[in-house]
């Protein structure tokens, strides 16, 4: 059927029109149908919605996904054919019946999620039921190969490459800032790739970018890597495991991340950049993603087992995840402490402790060591560290001789003071993400919050708890109000609770 | 924060608006999160997408759906500001958890689902949820009476109202139009809502629709119901149990009919025309929904618990659905089919011998006789049925003396003959089904199908196995081409299998 286009000035992320309700019965379709459009000698396959009056009979709304695909301009007439469904919708019916994917399948769902091939809610179908009905290791390490083979690879013709990459979950968790130079100072190429912050204060990427350039292109991380040992990056700038992206569009609305996606993730982005060695860091306690050791002991174990199959080398850090990581949270606030920290040669010892602690492991993987913990701290120590980070800084585009004192913060502040005296008894991570959102992070790079007493550590009346860094008013006004609604630093004395618990007055 | 509106001329079936990506970030949310756009007095709670270069900062797209609840117009200066996800995206994660959900939660997330609150995602999740992890007869009970409240109702003032319903899936099941007049002619009041078709040749509605307008407001269905008896009316165009077919939106694309789903939206339907005595027609074998008479009898005990706990009285007719009932597929082909079995007072026995079973069966209900058939074949016998339904017809602003003679068949005809000579051995409803569509059913009327030869009738060669009819030269063609490559008629003699099945040369 030939229909003139109406052309939606907006982007949906997939190949989509929309046909009058007379044409598209005409056509034979429905909602969810899938249609050839053709035009010129080109074509593309895009789902159908029916329009409810807007679209005349003998037009088709094509949004730009499409237009801009074929060339397509307003007034020009397309070529509209029914098609069935692509044979990714059935074999996501075939997981969603309980069944097992083949290799072969696999690559076909996810090549059609890199090309935008599935409407949403085929896409929600195939994450939930990866949720619901679950995945053996060998779709885990097939998925895996097809999400790195579906998008750009990195090949290093000599030296070891190495890699870490944290699970999440734990504010504050600067970490890489700290380990990508003490292992690239050892020799090791560690090609870094970092997400931004979705739902924390501030991802790698986002803390970063304070002292650098973050979106480099994959030609631009092998470069560096080669050059200066290695590179912290953004990695939603390359098209590494694209399919990741459009997975996550799914999985955080409905805060679900089934576990197969968590595991074929992270391995995809280390596969993709041709990784040997690869530490994976597990935050594990109350207000971490994961909640129990034993739990983080089993995803470790299917890490281990899913880099054996990969051909690369795995080990697991189950780290203390109930509290945030050093004492910032927000990109500049963490950024200074991370620097600060490797310009003094020490700082918070949940952060410096961790740093050396993942480094060293990675050390001793890529064989430099049999004591990976203390090399990693010689290393930090004599400065190779803050060396190799400043060169990471500069060839990324940054200043050389970068300071942490030249790291600007949120002038507006706030201070939380301890209306009782006694001992920090929880840190609640929730909060404390929520505080450094309201006021401003990650967009505000200067927002976020200070941490001045953790978990143990005594305090007396009227002294501060935390500070509200923002950059502008209403939104340190907002943190505030939530900060004194809602205590993240919990101060107990040495009666923890009473009954009855309330007071007679 | 204050955006300036730019109006998308066009209707996607939620509030949904698109900001700029510095903007969203500024506001703090991402994809999916929700928004609420203030605007005179007036606000609304919308989902987000992010534009990929389209909207500018400062500005954002505002869909019809919002546009037109707010009053928005182009340039118009609107407040946004961050919202919390409905309380019905936590309870979808609560089933997707694996919970039992209350009634109070059942009802929040239907209300949502009919309000148009919830993305395709959320959606997606609820009722694939439902298919993977399932509902208990509480549930079930629950999700029935929100979706009866969250609706139009009917209140018959006096009379015994009944109703029937089929779950579907065998081709040519035209009976309502024989059972409706056949129990109305015996005073009984029979508000009957139809569906038209989606996947297959012609729904109810679509048949009726040869004869009688059907999209009849809830207040018309009853008015005609109180003075004729009975009422073939089309449901989509009333209010009753909205969120159904919000629900098919989803469960088509995935080809799911979740169980609880099925059951709730069968059941609401009845309930909200107040129907106290139900027949449902379960038809049962090879390429229809339910494949075994055993599973067919699990459903039945299912609705007829369902019906106890909601107050109303339920009998299923487990019926054969491995071959299209009767001889006729398509609208006009089976409207003509049913109005002449009735003027002759015979014709083929699958449509006769079902429609009067399952008359007999709501007569029996009802407690007008026990031995319903032999009272459904009188009536039907003495020309009632016929003369129930030309009032109806008329009733609904058809012809009341309308004569199966005068339904206009599709003019382009072909006929698929045998190469054999033998007995039928099956009538494969997929084929036919596909064959009635592509000829142009359900929207070319007079499109369809009549079915020479049924399972076991004798057929020499050269005689015709089925008639394709269609309005349309081109859509024959594409029929027809269908039809050689697809048989859809088996004809085999005695010898049903060769071995080995080669035949030398």
């Amino acid at each position: 059927m030939k229909l003139t286009a109406t052309v939606l000035p907006i982007k949906v992320g997939r190949y989509s029109v929309v046909l009058n309700h007379d044409d598209s019965a005409e056509i034979g379709v429905v909602e969810g149908d899938r249609v050839r459009i053709s035009f010129r000698g080109m074509d593309v396959s895009a789902s159908v919605q029916i329009a409810t009056g807007l679209i005349a009979r003998g037009k088709i709304g094509v949004y730009l996904d499409v237009s801009e695909e074929l060339g397509i301009e307003e007034g020009d007439d397309v070529d509209v054919h029914p098609v069935s469904r692509p044979l990714s919708v059935e074999l996501i019916r075939k997981k969603i019946e309980g069944k097992k994917l083949g290799r072969e399948e696999l690559y076909e769902i996810i090549e059609d999620i890199v090309e935008n091939n599935l409407t949403e809610i085929e896409l929600t179908a195939f994450v939930l039921s990866n949720y619901l009905v679950g995945m053996d290791f060998d779709e885990i390490e097939w998925m895996t190969r097809a999400m790195i083979e579906t998008g750009e690879t990195i090949e290093f013709e000599k030296g070891i490459v190495v890699d870490k990459h944290s699970i999440g979950g734990v504010p504050g968790n600067k970490v890489s800032l700290i380990i990508v130079p003490t292992v690239a100072s050892a020799g090791l190429l560690i090609p870094k790739t970092a997400s931004r912050a979705i739902t924390s204060a501030s991802g790698t990427a986002d803390t970063m970018e304070v002292l650098a350039n973050v979106n480099l292109s994959v030609s631009e991380i092998k470069e560096i890597t080669e050059r200066v040992g290695g590179v912290i990056a953004w990695g939603g700038a390359t098209n590494i495991a694209p399919a990741d992206d459009r997975i996550i569009r799914v999985e955080y609305p409905l805060s679900i991340d089934p576990r197969p996606q968590l595991l074929a993730s992270v391995m995809a982005k280390k596969g993709a950049v041709g990784a040997r060695h690869v530490a994976i860091d597990i935050p594990v306690g109350k207000g971490a993603k994961i909640a129990s050791t034993e739990e983080g002991r089993k995803l470790a174990g299917e890490f281990v087992e899913l880099g054996r199959r990969l051909g690369f080398n795995i080990a697991c850090a189950i780290t203390n995840g109930s509290q945030p990581i050093g004492r910032t949270i927000g990109p500049a606030l963490e950024a200074r402490e991370a620097l600060k920290t490797m310009e003094e040669g020490r700082g918070s010892s949940s952060l410096l402790e961790k740093s050396l602690g993942i480094a060293g492991m990675i050390l001793e993987m890529a064989g430099l060591t049999s004591d990976g913990y203390t090399m990693a701290k010689e290393l930090f120590l004599r400065g190779k560290s803050l060396e190799k980070f400043r060169e990471i800084v500069s060839a990324q585009g940054g200043d050389e001789s970068v300071s942490s004192k030249d790291i600007v913060i949120g002038e507006k502040t706030f201070v939380v003071e301890s209306k009782f005296e006694g001992a920090v008894v929880d840190v609640e991570n929730s909060r404390i993400v929520r505080i450094a959102r309201l006021a401003g992070a990650p967009k505000d790079k200067g927002a976020g919050v200070y941490i001045h007493k953790k978990r143990g550590e005594v305090v007396k009346v009227g002294e501060p708890l935390i500070t509200i860094y923002a950059e502008k008013e209403w939104k340190l006004t907002q943190a505030m109000e939530f900060a004194i609604e809602n205590p993240p630093v919990i101060v107990s004395g040495m009666i923890l609770e009473r009954y009855p618990s309330f007071k007679y007055v």
